[in-house]
């Protein structure tokens, strides 16, 4: 494991209980001895779930599981492990999930259906599940309410600090919470693949309109991160809500279109938008955090297509990790995003800065004032594409030297 | 300037006059002073032209100037300079083109619309065509038929060796010269954009044929390589054909479907092919020359997606500069491709070595034996998806800190 990102917190943020959410960490001997890499979440009968799910055509075993559990909606147990990531494992990958659910079942007294499964690290290595059925039993009698900054650590593989945040929000005057862990992001970390986040919440919400919360959050936060443009195998983002609010005279939500949902929704897609900004902030190497707004563009899609082409741009990446400000390499970015812009309308800032606008280099901008700008660690890049009212914002990191080291010797 | 490629090749191909075609080149002081950095040919009356341009949004005003004058498809003269792309350089950049033109017109004594530029090197400052326009009369009385390996250099920015390739065909029983030059792939150079690839030949051929004879040829070529995915704003490739075999009883063809084209079109795919190979193995700061197959996929559109997504995958071209037998990365940008593929299918190859199949680890498999391999400077990876018969083969070389090292470094 590399030095710890220069962007990690000072302090970790402490989350609250979740009546009805109890968990407890292991170390099941995955992937390396003594290391803590298997988490268990129990739920209280009544717990509904959303996810959102990698897209990838080579999806891992545990994602197909989830994948199909989610139609059902319920929850009861979530069993995740780091060291192994159960992708490209076979039939001898689908079994182990399958073992794994099992053991997860007798373990919190509930159906198989009822247990989600999500498993980080190695692609291509079969998983040797009894090594985690034989710890869940354990683990359930063990499981306590307090257990957050322990389940984040259990989860990470490469990367440096656990990412934790939380919210409270009122549904109808009665304030529920909303807790949240997460790590690395997609395929930031090689071998040790995969954006994992799971989010819990006291609050009583159906599936369908758990998920009509989840879903337009996305695009603000995981969906709007990319650290090397790859996607993994595993990405996986889970949302359980328990419930127990009611007992406090929370309402029983059962459309996403509920107006008692405003204030929740906001919270949720607060603690995923904090998740993911974290998840960039680990981003293997960095130096610099970026933040790429484009605006101006023919649609709010269009403008995170060019977005994410700055922002996955090899060239940019490397530009900002020079600190030089290379406005050129950002022009050429938006040009092969393929979306409609108007080359003698672009106009370009780097922070406050305008360094170039209709078409070419601003009247009064200096080589000085830009280089002077990227020696920050925060770096904001605007881009005006000047066809329309599209925007859209992606956060990414610089690509270093250290970058190329860490995944170039990752194995070896 | 780093150092030459490990793949520079041992001797230059001789390029042999071509009848109707003439050249010189000169220091301009575009960039840095006394740098060879213009090239001016000139084409003899009645040569036809064909091309292919970048598909940037943010396209050069030379691209825009040769995308108008393609569709005519009459050349006299072909003006080339390095140092300045005169790319988002807006009115001025096109009043640029605009000098060069009359420039090159009146020296070459044809009409402006037979005039056709291309600029490489920085992107967004402003280029001063007079002086280029100041040497094209001189260029014009030295111009001389065997200037192949001056002008090939003339084209060069961070190419660390002119590319230079040529064959011969017999068209309906007349021998033909096709010779071509070539600089640097699409954004490998950052600031000094651009690819850039010349063909000349003395056969006689009409726009529209010719233009049917390079189409085609750009799959197998320079739509199929890749350094860092990166898309220029400047890419250009132009071919020219004088017709001065006729006078050796060379056939005029007319139509693209001609069947006496057949050896002269395979003859343009292997200057095309070889140009492009030479631009991957000069790519910054490589050490491995990669070949990525992928078979059996939906289509061969499909088969190039999924090409693509594994040569332009960081993780992959870190895993090869650190020579890692890494196949979950592989497998990884597979699935993120977005195109059909058969997980439990998945067949992929290092070399000779069969390391997965049937979505798994082969039997019999070991590291050590993808490790050896992987040692090696010339890498082929085959990747079979398991679902139709559609193939495609991609270029590219791995990422290495050398090439943060060039990009972060460059302008510093």
């Amino acid at each position: 494991m590399g030095k710890i990102s220069p962007f990690a917190p000072k302090h970790l943020p402490h989350l609250p209980p979740i009546e009805g959410v109890r968990m407890a960490t292991a170390a099941a001997g995955i992937r390396y001895p003594g290391r803590v890499d298997l988490l268990f979440a129990l739920f209280d009968p009544g717990t509904s779930v959303a996810g959102a799910l990698t897209t990838s055509k080579t999806a891992s075993a545990p994602v197909d599981w989830c994948r199909e559990r989610l139609a059902h909606g319920m929850a009861r147990a979530l069993v995740v492990n780091s060291g192994n990531a159960n992708a490209f494992t076979g039939r001898r990958g689908r079994e182990a999930v399958k073992l794994t659910a099992e053991a997860a079942a007798a373990a919190a007294n509930c159906l198989e259906a009822d247990v989600y499964v999500a498993s980080t690290g190695v692609i291509g290595e079969p998983l040797d599940a009894s090594k985690i059925a034989a710890k869940l039993g354990d683990l359930a009698d063990q499981a306590k309410p307090d257990a957050y900054e322990a389940a984040a650590r259990a989860i990470m593989t490469t990367d440096t600090f656990p990412k934790l945040a939380t919210r409270k929000a009122e549904i109808d005057g009665v304030e529920v919470t909303i807790n949240g862990i997460a790590k690395g992001a997609g395929m930031i970390a090689p071998d040790m693949a995969t954006m994992l986040a799971f989010l819990f919440t006291d609050a009583a919400i159906e599936p369908g309109a758990l998920r009509d919360c989840l879903h337009p959050a996305l695009d603000e936060s995981f969906n709007a991160i990319t650290i090397d443009g790859d996607t993994s195998t595993s990405d996986t983002l889970l949302v359980f809500a328990t419930g127990r609010a009611i007992a406090r005279g929370a309402p029983h939500i059962a459309y996403g279109e509920d107006p008692r949902l405003a204030a929740f929704r906001i919270a949720v897609a607060q603690v995923m938008h904090d998740l993911a900004l974290q998840v960039v902030k680990d981003g293997e190497g960095l130096t610099k955090f970026v933040t790429v707004r484009v605006t101006g563009a023919e649609s709010k899609e269009a403008a995170r297509t060019i977005a994410k082409s700055i922002a996955n741009s090899p060239l940019v990446k490397t530009a900002i990790a020079g600190e030089d400000p290379n406005w050129g390499r950002i022009v050429a970015a938006v040009g092969k995003a393929g979306e409609r812009a108007e080359r003698d309308l672009l106009a370009i800032r780097l922070g406050e800065i305008l360094v170039a606008k209709d078409g070419e280099v601003a009247p009064g901008y200096s080589e000085a004032q830009g280089a002077a700008y990227m020696k920050g660690s925060e770096i904001a890049i605007t881009v005006d594409v000047g066809v329309g009212s599209g925007a859209a914002t992606v956060w990414t990191c610089d690509l270093t030297k250290e970058y190329i080291a860490i995944n170039a010797d990752y194995r070896s």
